[in-house]
């Protein structure tokens, strides 16, 4: 297993590379298309991390998880339900999540797993899926929450969530990812507000990548955000909030004031 | 006025121009940042016409029209309702729309305008708006039109609107546009279905475009379709759809088959 990150070096521009432990090593040229090793290497407290791919687009699915879709009483889908977070919604670890101006509801942390896509891919079938997967990040699918039954006639689920700084993505993508074994746990001021297992998925990211080619082209660096679970709630200005997942790493994040 | 597309010469690379009756001019560098004219010039039959912007968002409104809105029984909103087609989605003059291959039911046209950002915007009031907007091109809102409800408990807005091919746009972009005296004129194998008056729109463009950059950053290139009006219908497989707004051009496409 890898954990690819893209980051800036001291006075230098962003570029990519591998975290072990504490050790950065620099690599030079895109993500996914075999990047090399420039053989410098920088302690971790020295980069500034930055959102470790550059999506086109986030694709963000509704209601995944056999938990939460008990909870809120609704059929297990056969199909995903998605929206689109565009990119000027993503921003990277240790960053601010902006509230948005006008916008004074409820703003809503949900610690998801993210897929990350290697290689553009369309009309493909669930066992090759694998091949086009280029490993798995933490999301935090920020939303505002009072927007999407804002109207009563349309759904505003595109409103509340592509606000620049609502898609928190990082720290690193890990490649070869056992995501059956995984489990993500959101914390926010330090508690313990979500901890789900993986495992509870309904469509599971392989059949999620097939099913979602058929709708439309997935381009290297795109990102699907595999929906959240039980114990979704708002931040306070000022809160500090972490998506972990093990073998992925800790998003780090701050509400509504500066990291 | 300048009608702006971007074009592919004979044996070249994509750049951008102007178009003058049948005469295009060639240009260099970013359309939106100061492009110089080569002082090539070619016949327009020689060219090979693209998507007259590269979107990296196109944003599409639901009900911004009062002839629209009083048939289906929905208030007019005061916020724009709005969704995110992909950059995927984008295609232009001339091109084939396809059908997603798994889907068999309805696939509709909506012809709209589309206004095209010229500079990075977020958080401007309704007064500056102008300054942001380049100018406006055609759009041809294509819809899978039978997969927005097939779920009862999410409305797949996205899903209906994001495949490839599924988002047209061009002829060209005119700048200095009177929208207020324009009418959209949709034609299916040259029989008219749509034509309705700009001035009928709800929310008007410069309002959209500041309502807009209060949710999201736009960005120079992105493209907001201000929603359809009476009309709409599915297309079958062949058929040939135009979009026309006059002081724009024609916006020429056909369905599930070859150009």
């Amino acid at each position: 297993m890898t954990s690819w990150i893209r980051f800036r070096p001291p006075g230098g521009a962003s570029t990519c590379g591998t975290l072990r432990g504490n050790e950065v090593a620099e690599f030079r040229g895109e993500l996914f298309a075999g990047p090399q090793a420039t053989g410098r290497t920088f302690e971790l407290g020295e980069v500034r991390l930055e959102s470790p791919c550059v999506p086109t687009k986030v694709i963000a699915l509704w209601n995944n998880f056999h938990a939460l879709s008990e909870k809120i009483g609704k059929a297990a889908p056969t199909h995903p339900l998605f929206l689109i977070k565009p990119a000027n919604s993503v921003t990277g670890p240790a960053t601010t999540i902006r509230r948005p101006p006008r916008y004074e509801g409820k703003v809503v942390y949900e610690g998801e797993l993210g897929i990350v896509i290697g290689k553009r891919c369309s009309q493909i079938g669930a066992d090759e899926a694998r091949a086009y997967i280029f490993g798995y990040t933490c999301v935090n699918d920020v939303t505002a929450g009072q927007l999407i039954d804002e109207s009563p006639d349309f759904a505003q689920w595109t409103r509340a969530k592509c606000a620049d700084t609502f898609c928190c993505l990082g720290p690193a993508i890990a490649t070869d990812f056992d995501w059956r074994a995984g489990r993500v746990v959101t914390t926010l001021d330090g508690i313990e507000r979500q901890n789900y297992p993986l495992a509870d998925m309904i469509i599971p990211p392989h059949e999620i990548v097939a099913a979602l080619s058929a709708d439309l082209t997935l381009d290297a660096g795109d990102v699907i955000a595999c929906g959240t679970s039980l114990g979704v709630g708002a931040m306070k200005d000022g809160a500090r909030v972490c998506v972990h997942i093990e073998g992925i790493g800790e998003l780090h994040n701050r509400f509504a004031a500066p990291f």
